[in-house]
């Protein structure tokens, strides 16, 4: 064995366990389809040719949709290919311009372009991603048939369950702490879109008065029932079987959880999806919100907002939604208090607002 | 028009504009394949399982080749994802091991394994590309039909001539001083595998006196024709329709340029061509070799190093070779005085060599 000193890469130095590097490694293909789907649709070009652009302006020029392009952009934002000003929380007022490397390399009427080699560089097999993407950014919502990954019934969803726990506890591990119910006596906390359970889970752990109900798809709730026997919460465990937005919820409930759930829709759909928590939940009960919330820049934090692509290609309507956004729905639809808290170094935030 | 300052994520600062961002930005997808296919062959499992292990180690226990094992795990080394010991340029000494992340995460026994999500996270159209390293890591060469990329008369290499000029051109501007022939008066160079023709085109232009033979296949040769001509050197221009490994080479010539070449090869081959450029010179003529050579590390510098997984996925036997490599083959095919000047920030070096 060698005595040489071990050659470690660090790419973010971190106090603690993260699986945050083997996260983005596992979307490191996006920042390549990004940049192939930009070139595909003369992002860099026309850029080039205005200087700076809005979403729309620049969706005008690509022949696609400003929600499509804002997404692809604030990515390009992210991988350092495109720069932005951002002086509001509206996004449509957003303006982006090349990097001076962009300008001059990429855009297609530059002696130094290499828009050609992409070719050459390009791997052929990268095609299909590519593809998809710039379907996505025309439509401004999945390329993918029917609902995309939000389909009825989707087996991906058991695949979940099963397999994201361990990516997710360090966010479940900090709900109960949020929730302060430890004096409250018996609570009765709904757990919509459960998935593998583990956010009522740990509730029912910290709260031994706790009683949890968990909402899901057939398939998936027989995930969250082995869960909750693992853990040791059966006892306090019932389940309604169905999606969401057409089952009854029961209640009343003290709190209801909706944890990685809204960034699959539009703003709409969750505004209904806010207005029948608040009707599930007792006078003053909590709303408890997981999401990957990027500051009004869209840009910042980049693991945060990164994710917004993930929905533009995988959903019809879905976002990584700003604490602006998200904070504006829960008021329309009745909430009150509204605070945040990111949960890093996990790339999201909850937040939790008053009925 | 906002005025907020301009966002820009830079990822590497730096002084001039560069298009090497653009390039680590089209092989980002790597990342990505290099982790799934390492989950694949239970990489990370295994080198839990010992420690620390020897590419050839890791290979028997993955059912791989220890040439594969070595480009992949040095890829991981450089995304961060596995630590190396490298104390001597035999890189069948080198001892892997896992990070602390890997270690946790990416141990299939561990209780916090991730390895299950890839089947939800791992883009499912990945799949290709994925499949084609494992194979190439298991065989140690190029999971593709026959030669793979340098499969004679490839269409591929006329793309390469016709759009990669803007990327080498950096590259290709920097060969004539490294040869200080100015004074020597009339000069006959040979440009083996010349592409695009810019590396000779670039010395014609800079010694009035140079007379460049550029060998290629046909198809390629009428982009270097082509190039030629736009740079006003038609007249000091001839041409060597073939195969290297085939064709006379004709001479004696006082510069033999073998440019990206030696990188597509095993080392057999490579001191074949060798042999052949020393029995082309004059007497004390020179070889000018331009590649990717990474340290004897062989994962520093980063970008330089990586290109060895492109040989593995595209080549039955090429590499980026080291310095101790590339000088030892010079050596053994008679060359003598070999001097090595790095092109920073483009990512290679040039090794210059007499016969």
């Amino acid at each position: 064995m060698s005595t040489a000193q071990p050659i470690a890469i660090d790419r973010a130095p971190q106090a603690h366990p993260s699986p945050m590097h083997f996260f983005q490694t596992i979307h490191a293909y996006q920042s390549t389809a990004a940049l192939l789907a930009a070139i595909e649709l003369d992002v860099f070009t026309h850029l080039a040719a205005r200087g700076t652009a809005t979403a729309a302006e620049l969706a005008s020029d690509c022949k696609a949709s400003p929600r499509g392009i804002r997404v692809l952009c604030d990515y390009l934002v992210i991988s350092g290919l495109l720069m932005k000003s951002a002086g509001s929380p509206d996004w449509s007022t957003h303006n982006y311009s090349n990097t001076p490397d962009s300008q001059l390399f990429l855009d297609a009427r530059s002696p130094a372009s290499l828009a050609g080699s992409v070719s050459f560089l390009g791997h052929a097999d990268m095609k299909p991603i590519v593809d998809q993407l710039v379907t996505a950014v025309r439509r401004g919502g999945t390329g993918r048939e029917g609902q995309g990954s939000v389909e009825d019934e989707n087996p991906a969803w058991v695949d979940f369950a099963r397999t994201m726990v361990p990516i997710l506890m360090p966010a479940a591990d900090r709900i109960p702490e949020l929730l302060e119910v430890g004096k409250a006596g018996p609570v009765r906390i709904l757990d919509v879109a459960a998935g593998h359970g583990m956010f009522g889970i740990r509730c029912a752990q910290a709260y031994p008065q706790a009683h949890i109900t968990a909402l899901d798809w057939k398939n998936v709730l027989e995930v969250a029932k082995e869960n909750a026997a693992k853990f040791g919460v059966s006892d306090r465990y019932a389940t309604i079987a169905g999606s969401a937005f057409d089952v009854e919820w029961g209640g009343p409930y003290d709190v209801v959880l909706l944890t990685n759930f809204l960034h699959h829709f539009d703003t709409p759909t969750n505004e209904a999806l806010l207005r029948k928590s608040r009707a599930a939940l007792k006078p003053n009960g909590r709303v408890v919100i997981l999401e990957f919330v990027p500051n009004d820049d869209r840009v910042t934090p980049p693991a945060t907002a990164s994710f917004a692509m993930i929905m533009l290609r995988d959903t019809p309507g879905g976002d990584a939604y700003t604490f602006h956004e998200l904070s504006a729905m829960m008021t329309k639809t009745g909430f009150k208090d509204v605070q945040i808290t990111s949960l890093e170094p996990h790339p999201e935030s909850v937040l939790v607002a008053r009925a």
